[in-house]
Formats: structure tokens, sequence, C-alpha cells
């Protein structure tokens, strides 16, 4: 079989990518090029983006944020507003051939400035909105329509997500862009420009999932659930003692489970014969949740999380206990999960932090540490454009670049260097 | 420069992939491929997998939902229980090189099975969970902490999203897979064996959002914002006339924008003294976050949507209106976006669909219509497999498969071959 027995196996060994993002979305995109095996250079002004003090910190002042979204990249620091710096970093892009950003209003890292040295070059671009507005996943968010559609049954107002779903998806689309267009440029020579509106990436959302086409076809609105399943069964319950699982009975099988495992197999088919319907049809199912829901509610709160947690696990029926984020940071799915690997990170300490949600060929790869502003500067001006000792002093001395010996504390300090974000 | 001239030069031109799949990850993974350039065939039991029926559904029970996430892909139905069936599938994914699957037990789709006949063999296989049990968006949600952290401030039990988030990821983390592993093969001679489980595409992505490590760092658990931004200032506001936004202030030119259009700005420098905080740092603006919008708030309650708009409009601020489906399927952000298009959909009918959320070298591809079960079966098998007219017959007479000429009217049957649904 199809066993590569080294690291260098990994899907885009070989693949080089500068990085000048900020935020969520493109620093998850150059992370998860860098697990896929690329080598990613994240280049940030001196000091760090507008990302590199996000919350939450650690008690010195440290993102945790920062460092869970840029793990395993390296980091050169510039002082952007310096044209000697562009034409480095210029010369760095040029040299990798692939550039991510969701940089905006820099001439210097325009597709065309850079295609006109390196034809073949793959610049992905996320926008905020396509025509260059600005634009980040909490108002994207609100024109998607689902905040008006989450949440409990008869609340009023919005219901915004926490989850930054929309960064998360404009990140995988941007990894995804650059695979696609490495595959093409060693098939066929050719590079590519990629335009991500991070807009446009919630909008194909809402219209993939059909939500668009069912209002064009006079769908009415979404009622608000709670935490059941639109079309089919799905809802929490709680048990005796207090604690919450989600269940969900997609399939026929799921759901005459979920009725035996409650006793609840008479009296649903008496409901059948009195209702007229037939509960083998999700969508009956969906419209007597309510209904259904009682039925199955009053097992549970009679029955300890243990007892609830054995019945289910023995039937076919998908459930999950809800957790908090301190719950889930000791739980073992988290701490027995291969994916998970322990991660000294300088300047915040060691933790369990995770590597790409995949495994090849039968291995994980374990997630590396963050690097803090600068930390590679010279290494990689040294390394891919030749950069001697001597330049490499004085362009620090004049503060063009900082190495991460010209601050022997590594203290990043403030940046008086940032743009305005786009997504 | 480098615009190929031809949809032949789409990143993934030249791929073949085979999808045995259902729900949302993996047709959402196979629609993405497909966008990108790749041949995708779509391999069902006859009348369709568990999805095909799935809500919202038309007045005529067609599922506006399936339709949406199968775009442009062909479509084999064959009896999933018949060997002869099965070795036909085989023989379609060793030709093909590609199989994107959510199917679990199916002895005759695993890996190793497939990859003794196509050593290069690419086989991406989306699960649950890593050991193999069931998990659906639904139900994975609850253990990542996001439910009970979610939501109105004050309210208690879990409020689930309902955008399939988690869905959408591991779509995009397939999608991804298969164009590293794709690239590496082209390279290398190398097939793939990638294993995603649903449960770790969260996990990973709680990870790496930074909550997993604030928690291993003694952070307290998020208390619910309703629609405050953590860490930064951000914030829904209701018009005179009862429109809501969402303003994000993620800079301090944002925010200094923001009290300026608002007529704030004496007001907030007041507060800044009496405080002795200041402003420009966001973790104030969030600590402080009642206090700011109560000030803000208090002129949007005296002007206009209209008026708030311009005003916005003319700032820095970023903004969006709060919209239901309805209201975003007639929007211009919808109606006037070139992403989207007008798909003539079989059996649903005319409407506007969104292709892929990027433009590669200026150019977005037009989204193109879904197949009923079974459309391409006679098609594909004698295109790939060399199946004479004959033997189609004979197949088509014995159930084996179904072709869209052996139904007249080609409605889909209901399916007798489901299995339990993973992810």
């Amino acid at each position: 079989m199809t066993h590569p027995p080294t690291p260098a196996g990994l899907p885009l060994a070989g693949t080089r990518i500068v990085e000048v993002s900020s935020f969520v979305a493109v620093p998850l995109a150059g992370m998860t090029l860098g697990q896929l095996g690329a080598e990613v250079t994240r280049v940030d002004p001196i000091g760090g983006a507008a990302d590199y003090r996000r919350w939450p910190l650690t008690e010195d002042g440290e993102s945790i944020y920062w460092a869970s979204l840029n793990k395993g990249k390296r980091s050169l620091a510039a002082n952007f507003r310096d044209p000697e710096a562009q034409a480095l970093i210029a010369d760095l892009i040029v040299d990798a051939g692939v550039l991510v950003t969701n940089a905006a209003g820099r001439d210097w890292l325009d597709f065309d400035v850079l295609a006109a040295r390196r034809p073949d070059l793959i610049h992905v671009q996320l926008l905020g909105r396509a025509d260059g507005g600005g634009a980040v996943d909490y108002t994207v968010n609100a024109a998607t329509g689902f905040p008006l559609a989450t949440g409990p049954v008869g609340i009023s107002g919005p219901v915004n997500h926490l989850l930054p779903a929309w960064d998360v998806a404009a990140g995988l689309y941007t990894a995804l862009a650059v695979a696609s267009a490495v595959r093409r440029r060693e098939a066929t020579g050719a590079g590519a420009r990629v335009v991500l509106p991070l807009e446009d990436v919630a909008l194909a959302t809402v219209g993939n999932l059909g939500y668009l086409g069912e209002a064009q076809f006079g769908g009415p609105d979404r009622e608000r659930l709670g935490t059941s399943v639109y079309g089919t069964y799905g809802t929490d319950v709680v048990t005796s003692d207090g604690v919450r699982f989600m269940l969900a009975a997609m399939t026929t099988r799921h759901f005459n489970d979920l009725a035996a495992l409650t006793g609840t197999t008479e009296a649903i088919k008496s409901l059948e014969c009195a209702l007229g319907v037939d509960f083998g049809d999700e969508g009956t199912r969906f419209r007597h949740r309510e209904t259904l829901g009682g039925l199955f509610r009053s097992w549970f709160v009679e029955h300890t999380a243990e007892e609830a947690h054995a019945a289910l696990a023995a039937s076919s029926v998908l459930f999950e206990r809800y957790r908090t984020f301190r719950e889930l940071a000791v739980d073992p799915l988290v701490t027995d999960n291969p994916m998970f690997s322990v991660v000294d990170q300088p300047r915040i300490g060691a933790h369990l932090a995770p590597g790409l949600p995949m495994s090849i060929d039968g291995r994980h790869t374990a997630p590396q540490p963050a690097p803090a502003n600068g930390d590679d500067t010279a290494d990689v001006l040294a390394e891919r454009l030749g950069i001697d000792t001597d330049r490499l002093a004085d362009l620090t001395a004049r503060g063009v670049i900082r190495t991460a010996t010209s601050d022997p504390h590594n203290r990043p300090v403030a940046s008086t260097d940032q743009k305005d974000p786009n997504a």
C-alpha cells in the first residue's frame, strides 16, 4: 500500500507559503496548510498584526487565541511602512510562489504587482465583501438569516453564534483554494488569482443548505426550534441528576430504539393509531416533536445520567452530553484523543493542543508551537533570500526588520502599523 | 499572466471522484470539488440514500435541501445489497481513483479492499467519531462547549446552532484532503488513506480558536454575551423604525468613528477620564460594553434605518442589517451577486443558486442542476466501464441498477437499502 515513511511525505510537502494575515480565517488557512506539510511563514508588522493581543490572554498578556491559530508557522517581522521591508517581503512571496492574505489596501501585495515578477504565482486573497468593503464574521452573520432563526422557542431578537463559523469556513476554503491551485500549477505551470469574500462564503452556504431555495419557492421563514432538529427528530433531555444530553434519531431504527429504551413503544403505537400518522416518516416525527419529546423526557427525568448513558450507549440512538469548555478541556474526548498532544508553547506554557482533524495514512501529525513575532526573521531571510549577517544586522539596526535576538526578552512591542481588518 | 481560457482549466480538472454519501458534509465536499473542476459521480441506493427526502421539500415532495447540496454531480443508482452492484461500484472507484464517503459498515468500500486493486487510491472517509461510533452535527455540537455559552445573557439551557457548522467544516476538510492528496499522487504516485471524524473536526476547532487553551490555563467558563463580541467591541442596535443592525468596532479607528457618528465623542472622553481607562484598548471596550452600548444605542433609537445606514456607510465601522432567510433571498446581496445565477432545476424549478464562493482567475463558475437518482447510471457505466446496451438492459431488468429511462417519470421510489448515518 501507500504509507510514506517520513513526514516529508505529507500531501503538501515541498510547498512554501507566505501568509500576511490577521484574525481567524487566513491564520487558520495557513496553519492547516502547514499541518498538511507546507512550510508557512507568517509575515507581520513589528509587534504583531491587529490580532496579536487578542483575547483570551494569559496573566502575562500573551494571547492564547493567537498561539492557538498560528501553531507550526515561522514568523518574520518587518516595518510594513518601509519600502525596503516591502521589497524584502515581495521577494519572499516571489520566492515562495504562494501568498495567502486578508490584507487590504497594501498595493505592494497586489496580484498584478507580484504576478508581473512571477507569472505562476498563486495569490489567494480573502476580502470582507466582494466589492472590497469591510466585513467580519459578526457582521456577515447578521445578513444570513441564521441569527433570527436560532435559539429558544419564542424569544425575540437575534441570537449570534459564538463559534465564528464563517471565519472557519472561509479559512478552509482558502486552504482548499491553495491546495487546488498548487495541484494545477504543478500539472500545467499556471498560477492562480483567487478572491474569496467572507460574505460570499456565508451566502453560498445559506444557498447550499437549501435555505435560499426554500425561501424562493415560497417557504415560510423558519421558526425558532430551540434544540429541535428541523425536519427530523432531535431534542435535548435532562436526567434526574441534572445532566443534559442531546439526542438525535435520524432514522426509523434510531427512533424505534429511543422508544424502546424509554419504554414508550406501546404509547407511540397507540399515538400513531389515534392520530392516523406514521412515525416511520421523519417529517412526521418532526411535526409531532413536542408530544414525542414529552413521552421521552418523562423517562429521562426518572433516571440518572449514568443510567441514561448506559441505555443510550446500548442503542443506536445518536447522543452526546452537553459540556462547558472547562469540562471539555479535561474530558477523555480531549485527554485520550490521539489528535491532541502536549505543546510546550513558549511564553504561555505546556498544554494539550490539537493537530489536523484527520489521520493521513494512519497517522496524526503532532501540533507544533506558535512562534513569537519575529522569531524566524533572520533565518528566513538568510535561507530564502541569501541575506548575510552584516545586512541582517544593518536592517535590524535601522528598524526595517525585527529578529528574535534584537529583543532579548522577545516581548512584543506595541504595533504602530495596523490596518483595518477584513474578515 | 495566467488566465486559462476554458473551464478545462479549473484547478481540479481531470480529476474523477466517486462519492458514496448522505447528509451534509460529504455531499458538500463532493459538490465543492466539482465546482473546482473535478467530475463527481454520486453513487446511491436505488431510490436515494437517507438524505434524498430531507426537508425542506417542495409541494411535490422533492427535497430542496438535497438539490442544493448535490448541484453539478452525476448520479448512479444501484442496489447496494446486490454483490453484482457492489462489484460495479468498486470498479468505478478503482477507475476514478478517488472515493469520498461517510458510509460505514460496507466492507466492499473499505480502503484495504479497494487499495489492493489500485495502490494509488485516494480514500477519504468521514466518520462520526474516531472509534467508528455514530455522531451527527447536533450531537457533536453538544460536547464542544458552544451551546452553553451562546445566546442571550442570563438564559439557561443549551442554545444549539441552526447552521450545521461542523458539517460544513467537515465537508471542507474532506475536500481539502482530496485536493492535497491528488497533488501528492500526481507528484509522487502515492495514494492516501484519510480518516476524518466529525467529532475531531469540532474538537480541533475548539482548540484552534483558543477555548481549550483558555480552560487549561484556568480561565473561567465563558458567560453568555448575547450579541456582544468577546474581547472587543460589537453589539446589535435597533433604529427608530425597528430595524436591527449588528455593529463591530474591531480597531480604535472603528471605535472612534462609531463615537463620532453617534455624537458621543465627548461623553466617551469624559468617561475615560472618570473611569481612568483607555478605550484605545479593545479589551477595555469589551469590559465596558454595557455602558458604551447604552451611549451608542440612544443615537440609533432616534434615527431611522436609512439615516443609520447612511451614517455607518460613511464611516469605517463594520455593520450589517439583520435579515430573515426570506428577506435575504430577494436582497441585492443575492440578486445582484455574480456568484449566484439561475439554475433550472428539474422537478423543483428555476431559482437563484450559488456557485463556489471564490472567483478563480477573475471568473465565477455557474452552478449546475442536481441530478435525480440514477440520471446518469447508463452513461457512467458505458463511458467508464464500457458496459454495452444489452448488459445495461439486463442489469436494469434484474434490479441491479436503475437508469433514468427505466423509470419514465424518473420519480424516486422508496429506498429499501439505508444504513445508519454517520455525520
